[in-house]
């Protein structure tokens, strides 16, 4: 096993409790103490608690998109299929009770007084990404107003992450599921030449 | 103009406050300061800040959900497009500055470490009050699985307020109003005698 970095140690100690119980209910000695370090150590790599909370985002950004990637790639059949393949995944990943939500949302939620926040902004720019792709695989399939599906899927997934949160009913991800696959089945396709 | 009640007084200050700033960047002390009184007086009225919190949840229960009402019954058309309408108005609503999205959901994210919490309940109470109502109108309209679409459309609105929330984009909320419409106008009607 890789010897972790210093930094790369209280990142991924910071994404446990910060994910775990919010942003605000953990304090920097507490990310501290679970990497194993001092609080003097800790501020040679983060000048403060918020550089700490981007750099626990950043750490989910890319994990999370090669994710529905590949729940997108492994499900056979329609793009309806494949995309409501991602909300059934996502059912399974929300049954386990380490299951918190989304961490961006959450964050941006517990941050509600301080917009413009750059966990708020890395937070925008990573479901963007998200929003992209998922245009581009609409796009790819025919689908003629490839943006406007993706903004529906997005507001079905953020929702899922909202909801699930509040009743801690993943069936919710499984009526998300069937939404998104009635969105993109009935979306008017580009008739081909 | 009547007086409010100093529990009044107390509760409609800690909703504008932890509206406006979320409810752990808010102290009791300032939800008194506000409300002009002493904390001692504060806590006089309520014993503990959970039970704050609980009331300032409970304060937005019976407003929002007449909201909806009138939206929906206010506009004329079809059940899609009285559904759409309550995304369309909440649009309108979330184009303010001191619109923060919803006080439920934020809240259920504040306090993701301490499920249970009577304000999660509350919360998880007042989205499902909203699922019924909708459920309810979908029936009227012979929406053949009234549940299953009014679960989608909850989602389609929980996910306006986070994704809103993130990006300061309102033109989210029309596109749910579009997904919701969708998904209503193409939804198995009972065939009525």
């Amino acid at each position: 096993m890789e010897t972790l970095s210093t930094r790369d140690r209280i990142v991924a100690a910071a994404n446990r409790l910060f994910y775990r119980e919010g942003i605000r209910a953990v304090s920097v000695d507490a990310v501290a103490e679970e990497a194993g370090l001092t609080k003097r150590s800790l501020y040679y790599h983060f000048r403060s608690k918020d550089d700490l909370i981007e750099a626990y985002l950043a750490y989910r950004d890319q994990p999370n998109l090669d994710a529905y990637r590949k729940w997108y790639d492994d499900k056979q059949g329609s793009t309806a299929e494949k995309i409501a393949a991602i909300f059934e995944n996502l059912a399974k990943m929300a049954s386990h009770s380490k299951w918190k939500g989304c961490g961006f949302l959450r964050t941006s939620a517990e941050l509600a007084n301080l917009p413009g926040h750059p966990a708020i902004l890395l937070g925008a720019a990573h479901k963007k990404k998200i929003e992209q792709w998922l245009t581009d695989c609409l796009e790819a399939d025919g689908v003629q107003s490839p943006e406007a599906i993706a903004r529906q899927i997005i507001l079905l997934l953020d929702g899922s992450f909202a909801v699930v949160m509040l009743h801690r009913d993943t069936g919710y991800m499984l009526s998300a599921a069937q939404a998104a696959h009635t969105l993109v089945d009935t979306a008017p396709r580009t008739v081909s030449a």
